[in-house]
């Protein structure tokens, strides 16, 4: 288990009712001058299909969709669809409230008091986080490192994330979300049976980065951002999301704007405002 | 029946085989000066909460949503969701297969060929359009006329929309999200009976203007963007999206936006990329 | 609270390890003999159709139903449907894992232990009571009392059960499924605002009765077998349920086989065996 | 493709607005005949779990089970299920909606005018069948033959039935519903990436028996009742179901009744009443 202090490292930091985290990092003003990263007015969708042959763990089943429609008589025609899908299916958005230790979630919200399976979370859900846009840093690790994606149970450091930006010519700043390409995307697609066992991710070296850097958001392209131990599976997440109360975005689909060398953009999340929900399915956005 | 060119107005404009319609008038310029326009760094949710109780149409069922968790002895614990909605309940955006017209989709597509229950829409489906972002113009016409909302029915006219936007001082242009603000929201929670009976919105009147100042997409706070006629329920959608290859967004919470008189914004609409649905449920933004 | 007694009841009764109850009650000379009950060969479907406007408490969302289907261009057409639904929505059974007190479930299991949202209920779920069939005995109360329905808050003790098995001349017996018919269903239809209201049903005082007479399940026509009181929701179900290890069936459509008069009858419960849920919807039939 | 005649044989044969096909051959005496059956009082659930992990279809996706519970502070708790599953995945019954062929349905209701995505079937859904019980007939082809299970592509003829109903020393009669053994479920667990290629089934050699000895319904343990020809999938489905007006219940558990050598049971289905389903899931019960 991480060190206890970390579980609990940003309580109270932005007030006692805090619902927000790191969010609070970005300022009105990291927010403008991210929107001045759109030069090339180019858009990158991040999420992935959701579909039923999406990426996800064996135990969040596959998206259902179905499609209904109508035709009258006059020719008009039309309809709508019901899906029926995981909050953590495919691309999506861990909530503050996805994960909690010894019965408090982040910024010590009581979890038997305020999550239940009916009204899912009352404190912390994904409603209370919404939209967000700020500057996104992309650190393609794979890239830096001249393999198509990094070898199982690589643990990232600070240190290896630091690397990457400093190749690359960037400096994370307050308020960033962080974007590591690990490369493994290519996984699901080459070694579908060995997708979940060792993925590699940032490891427990990188929980200081991540807080000094003052980052909003890390966001990756593998499963749980933080590297798949098969034996303490998603450890970090409570340092974190309960700790350190980052929004982390998984699963994402970087090939594109890796091969861009998009470095910096104006990334914007706009999870669906389910009430009460520990996360949503989300297509993030690049702006270049 | 709208006239028949209308039907197919905007056909073969973006090429054979476009399944993006509208949103190609957003050129890379467009959306670099819409960028341009972030300059308070303040962000607006305009999704309304995904919920039961949320505003939607009677034959689209409430959102079910369901969190489960689970507790490990050693204190750490954590859970997810599953949520079933429809992909046009509450806010949520409309693809370019939400409705046909003797067979044929947006840009001359074969519906019979190319949408059944199994597969969805395999042309013009929401993920083929993807995530937009453009600048908005909000035009607030309840607030223009001093009222909290439009009165039953009330068909806008181009004219109409025209007159809030010069009052406003705001000039519409190509590639734009105009955003119509009716104040018919409040009449979820005030007059829930009558919610969906007259609702004010765009009339027949407004095509030639929408297709003129070759917007992107239109957003609004109503339930279908165009007036609802009970007797001829979405009958323009049949040109709008047909024909113009519009972006329809609807059910928008524009209150707080309407406040802050924040006529023009960088609108960010991001939908899931569901494969072949008719739609998507959405959190728009927009940043000012 | 009910006395601590009633609470557990029939704990140990049937062994340690016992997930299925009171139908322990229902021997193969029980089944034989309700067998012989089928002279006339008529055959009633108990259950309510499942759809979106049908009765149930308001925190279980009407059933979603989307029917798919595909067409071939040598004219063979077909399709399936997705169906979105509580278990206990609409006429359904309660499993023996529906409800626990002080974290035991019936028969002591432990509810921290083998309840989760995930794996749902692994003792005492519905899968683990499976499909059941005994002497059904309608106990028409309505009827016998010349009304149209009980009044509101009706609470009915063993007393007043035995005197309607009196006047209609059947005797309980063990292994039997008490079929109570309040009349209430018609008040669905009547007067749906007041429908959960102070529905009439079983009181405290019908427990002795229901033990005493060792019947395997109670089937009604009302929401919870027991009267709805407001103020302590489903207070009858830990004593019966967590206690007692009876099968309750719940909304049932009785108007028929009262009509017939059809005391006596095989009664057929067959629960879909989904794993670990704390219920099943069902089409109870009775067989004359 | 069947010869045509096939394909209408028993439409008009109960009049115009027949819904429930051959169910009309379960005469009250022949209910009361199959419950003489019930002699050693045991009951067999047939239903296999309904879980994630079950027999399906490929595009029927896996049952979505998600329990939630509250516990108070008195220590009272509780809980219910939603369940998201396909009409036609685990254990099923197909209602006569469920295949169509040159737009007509059994009986010949227009496909166009009753199916569609938002009500599903006006006509021929599976709660206009509803529940039957009657005299089922085990014809244990798998173990008449010696073979854990048939081979693959087994067609069976109506001689092979007779040759197996001979040598078990059963008389199928008008009425009965046929359950036929196959094996093949085993096929499930052992060969998981064969299951769905080239399933032993009944072939079109069969119709004429399935006619001629008037059987109401006819269940297997296989995934569609007839073989499966992935060249011609559900070929049968037509002529039996659209022409017969047969009830089809597929994918069965017949494993310990074949043990117990129960050739002849009282069959009970009983399907939830799904307003406009193509189908119900179902756990089917055989009383010996």
């Amino acid at each position: 288990m991480t060190a206890p202090d970390w579980l609990e490292r940003n309580w109270g930091r932005w007030g006692a009712d805090d619902e927000r985290g790191a969010l609070n990092y970005i300022t009105p003003e990291v927010l403008c001058r991210a929107a001045q990263l759109v030069r090339r007015g180019k858009l990158y969708n991040l999420g992935m299909k959701v579909e039923a042959d999406a990426p996800r763990t064996p135990n969040r089943l596959p998206t259902i969709r179905t499609t209904r429609f109508r035709t009258s008589r006059d020719g008009r025609a039309g309809g709508d669809d019901y899906v029926t899908l995981n909050t953590h299916g495919a691309t999506h958005v861990d909530s503050l409230a996805h994960v909690w230790w010894a019965g408090r979630l982040y910024n010590g919200h009581d979890a038997e008091r305020y999550v239940n399976g009916f009204d899912g979370a009352r404190r912390n859900g994904i409603e209370k986080q919404g939209g967000f846009a700020t500057r996104g840093v992309l650190l393609d690790v794979a890239g830096h490192r001249g393999v198509a994606y990094l070898s199982h149970g690589t643990l990232l450091s600070g240190n290896d994330l630091d690397a990457v930006a400093r190749a690359q010519g960037v400096e994370v700043r307050p308020g960033d979300a962080l974007i590591i390409r690990t490369g493994w995307i290519r996984g699901w697609h080459e070694t579908r049976d060995r997708y979940l066992v060792d993925q590699p991710g940032i490891g427990e070296a990188a929980l200081p980065y991540l807080h000094e850097k003052q980052v909003a958001a890390v966001a990756a392209d593998n499963m749980a951002v933080e590297a798949w131990d098969p034996n303490r599976v998603a450890h970090l997440h409570a340092p974190l999301i309960r700790g350190l109360g980052l929004m982390l975005v998984e699963l994402l689909d970087l090939e594109a704007m890796a091969a861009d060398r998009a470095w910096e953009s104006l990334f914007v999340a706009a999870p669906l405002r389910i009430t009460g929900a520990l996360g949503s399915p989300l297509n993030p956005l690049a702006l270049t």
